[in-house]
């Protein structure tokens, strides 16, 4: 099954490594700068979300990111924690370990183990269509629930209240509930935070370039803005000692490399996590290749989504052996690596080198960074990600695929992430079977003037009351075997003239056994009531399996190439023989 | 949804009661006698198959045969006590009972109250098409799994020992173990009983004939086989006091009417029993449905599935409140009541009254009747069900449809029914829909002469290599819509020539939100390559949702009612005007 790939194949970075220039340096260079700058709040932040130390955060975006560069097919993907991966990994983890424990943390990163060998597994057996399955809507859905939710757990942290709930909705109700107890200084400087951030968004370059910074550094500056905002409200909690008021703050961090972590070897806990790791690995896998293929086709290059599993497993293996979380690649850092210019993975090993030096200087600066200030940039992250639009979208175009969103909204809300993918995925499946299992079955008559076939009911057609033409606009197969059945019992029914039957069989792609035996059921059917079942246009892969069956052997009707010779063979012998 | 049907339409007695004639009667009272001789070992049998008292079995085939009666509309199903669902019911009851207890034949018949409520909420809903999923090879699998299950466990009683097994392996490895334990007596009356019905299903009725019997009585006197047998076997115990050498016989059956009994109210109870309850429903339903499709079809009449599930669930409801256990129509009695010459319902009646008088009188006689010769009649109904051949027909024909009768057959034996079925119907539909995700994609060719067009590959036809004609031989949705893209990328990269690029749509018979967008991609990156993108043979459901969207409104190309017209026209234009 797998055709062993040349070496450069599987190690992208002896294809660009050789065309390596001072330019492309230069791009890389300056990319890295901007990217690091953005990463070191998001780390903190994705690790407060997941549950875990701060400096795990920085642990995750190293190793991932230098791994990511050797194995990648994308130039620009930035690998590390991000938002719906973080939450679903609090989920999971929370259910084996105690939040703040070290074996929470060993929880998380033998989850980024799993993670990790199921992506791998996944892309050498090349099973990338596997994220095929995730529908358009359902994603869409998913990453909005997985926003709502992530948004109202960190307001909890930036209100600074004891809500909890099992769901979101009892989460927003504990949170109305609790709104009287709210800790002031932490609302306060979580609120103002937001504020600053959503205003930064638009309004700090401009303001900068006012101030009379030229326009490349007022860009690079305003992608500084959480940073800025971070060392403000850090430096105001030390100067006004907040923390004895009860504000919550990061605390101490360890400085140091990342450690040289293992797993736990514990079957038991695997089992446990294997469907949370499935689950992780298919929604960073999905979000990671989304994003790598919509920058790669601005600049006309591709990914492979099967060395992308790849790429994805062994970063996921790296977090776990240094002391990370499970990762993937994220959008918004992937996009501004983009923007900034970055030219080959290069750019990401030198953000990785940068924030190997965050984690190794600057751990002490972190102490008074609040929690809210955290949380405020998650929120404000993660509200982006809020996508109502597919609703109207599926809405007007296909009542299924609105019902397959609205479902994975409602459920990630109601009852979890996991049940809400599976939910999403479940019942579009379930949805395009029960559509394949209930087939259109036309009528067709010749448009005049031509040898083409169209339905009775929308078109102006010849038919002749002895031959009765009928496509299927499905593949056969046991779910629909016996609509075909009863149409036809109808159909003769309904005709005392009838001599011939032709199935039209241009949108038939298979027939299984099951519809395999309808078929014998309905010509010895058709034959005892007088009539010749025949078959026209039936497709190479169909017939090639077709033959030596009973069916054939049986069958009076011919197989005709096409309808029109169909029907021009029938139709002649009804009008000049009998 | 339910369009209300006329009173006829539910009580098909209305229909047929009108015109019985004294001929039907006649015809009618001797199947139902001859139908009587037989389920009244069955009856007992069965319910023995399923934990149960003997009588249980007997109440088991009243009340469900007249309700039947009633609101089913095949002409000769005959309901009551089947093997595989009585397999179900000892498994299922089972795990929340004890054997032996009054506590086990409640649960018993709340199960069957479930089940037939759950068969009567489908009917009224008309989803008897929830059967159709389902397929062939998956039924042929799981009963011959389900019989081969179920010959293992009478085999225990025949032999008398006490193995046991998780699973069907484990279960034969422990009778094979146990073997030199095996209960001389029990063994001897059980293997010869086994052999004495084999020989009487086809040398009974000549060596009747041959002792001077006319044919037709010989006829009936060879269907009471089993009848003769229980009583030999019976009158020999009796004889000899076997009981006291420790055969294990019925003993004491209660004589007198159904009693009337009511399911269980306990929500948890229910809870626990509805997955095995609604699989009950689903297998009984299949096995009864294809059962009085066969029979009908041999009279030229039919039956309507959604009418069946009203008429089940009323016979499974009426088991439950007269102290019976789940039903369904049963295929060896059902074709005794066809052969019999049964032309109406009110045979099943008559049976009905056959069973309640020998639930009446015939009970004391029951006593003597050695357990294993009941379990002999089991084991040779059950092994008639083993058919092999299912995977001759489907290894030659279709892989994948070998491969879900396979696994249902070994998940059947190693995890039990309910885990066999559930893989059996769940690898088929995931087999259908990861063959609809990588569809066939045929670049077409006009055959000469003709306006017709075929793969390239397998037929000789013209091509214009300015106008690519491609042939999508799937539905488009979100599992497949990244494959065309990339076979299109694919296709373009290949032929610098290219100016349009023409979809046959003739075998999509859906397009959904995800593949909208997919196309709509599509269209982008064409037209950036300078490629017009085209459509032809769009199926008219598939055009009506497709107007209005941004697809169309977008596209440069045009759509075609014919794909040769497309051909014409583009060549036609390349060749003349550029």
């Amino acid at each position: 099954m797998i055709t062993p790939p040349r070496a450069a194949a599987f190690l992208p970075i002896l294809d660009w490594g050789r065309r390596y220039s001072r330019d492309t340096l230069t791009s890389d260079l300056v990319a890295a700068v901007i990217v690091t700058l953005m990463l070191i709040p998001q780390s903190l932040a994705y690790a407060q979300l997941a549950g875990l130390p701060a400096q795990v955060g920085l642990y995750a975006s190293i190793a991932p990111l230098v791994l990511y560069a050797l194995f990648g097919t994308s130039r620009v993907l930035a690998v590390g924690p991000v938002a719906v991966v973080s939450l679903m990994t609090a989920t999971t983890v929370g259910q084996v370990a105690a939040a703040g424990t070290a074996h929470y943390a060993a929880v998380a990163l033998t989850l980024a183990f799993l993670s990790g060998g199921i992506l791998l597994v996944m892309g050498l057996l090349r099973w990338g269509f596997l994220a095929n399955f995730l529908s358009h809507p359902v994603i869409s859905g998913f990453i909005t629930a997985s926003a709502l939710l992530i948004a109202a757990g960190q307001l909890k942290v930036i209100l600074g209240v004891k809500a909890h709930g099992e769901h979101f909705f009892a989460l927003v109700w504990s949170l109305l509930a609790h709104l009287t107890q709210l800790h002031l200084v932490s609302t306060v400087v979580g609120l103002s935070m937001v504020a600053f951030l959503f205003w930064a968004r638009k309004g700090a370059k401009p303001a900068l370039i006012r101030l009379g910074l030229p326009p490349r550094l007022a860009d690079v500056a305003a992608r500084a803005a959480p940073v800025a905002g971070i060392a403000l409200t850090a430096g105001l909690t030390w100067q006004f000692q907040w923390q004895e008021q009860g504000l919550k703050i990061v605390g101490n961090v360890p400085p140091g490399l990342p450690p040289l972590t293992t797993p736990l070897w514990d079957l038991a806990l695997w089992k446990e996590l294997a469907l949370p790791a499935l689950l992780i690995s298919v929604v960073g896998f999905v979000e990671s290749v989304s994003v790598g293929q919509t920058l790669a086709a601005r600049r006309r290059q591709r990914i492979e989504p099967d060395r992308e599993l790849v790429a994805l497993g062994a970063s996921n293996l790296g977090a776990a052996f240094s002391g990370g979380f499970p990762v993937t690649g994220g959008f918004a850092r992937s996009v501004v690596n983009f923007d900034a210019g970055a030219q080959s993975p290069a750019a990401g090993v030198f953000t990785a080198v940068g924030i190997l030096l965050a984690a190794l200087l600057l751990t002490p600066a972190l102490y008074f960074v609040p929690q809210a200030t955290l949380a405020a940039t998650i929120v404000v992250a993660v509200l982006s990600l809020v996508d109502l639009s597919v609703f109207k979208h599926t809405w007007s175009y296909s009542k299924a695929d609105f019902a397959a969103a609205a479902a994975t909204v409602l459920v990630t809300l109601g009852a979890g992430v996991e049940a809400g993918l599976m939910a999403g995925v479940g019942l579009s499946l379930a949805m395009f079977v029960y559509r394949t299992s209930r087939p259109h079955i036309a009528e067709v008559g010749l448009v005049p003037g031509t040898e083409h076939f169209r339905n009775v009911k929308r078109h102006a057609v010849q038919t002749d009351e002895a031959v009765l033409g009928l496509r299927v606009d499905e593949s056969l197969y046991f779910a629909n075997a016996r609509a075909l059945e009863d149409r036809l019992n109808e159909a003769v029914a309904q005709r005392p003239a009838l001599k011939h039957v032709v199935l039209q069989c241009s949108a038939i792609n298979d027939i299984d056994a099951s519809a395999l035996e309808s078929l014998e059921a309905i010509d010895a059917r058709l034959r005892d009531a007088g009539v010749v079942l025949h078959l026209s246009e039936v497709k190479g892969p169909v017939m090639d399996r077709l033959k030596g069956t009973a069916l054939l052997q049986h069958l009076r009707g011919q197989i005709f190439l096409s309808h029109f010779q169909a029907v021009q063979a029938l139709s002649g012998k009804v009008v000049v023989a009998d």
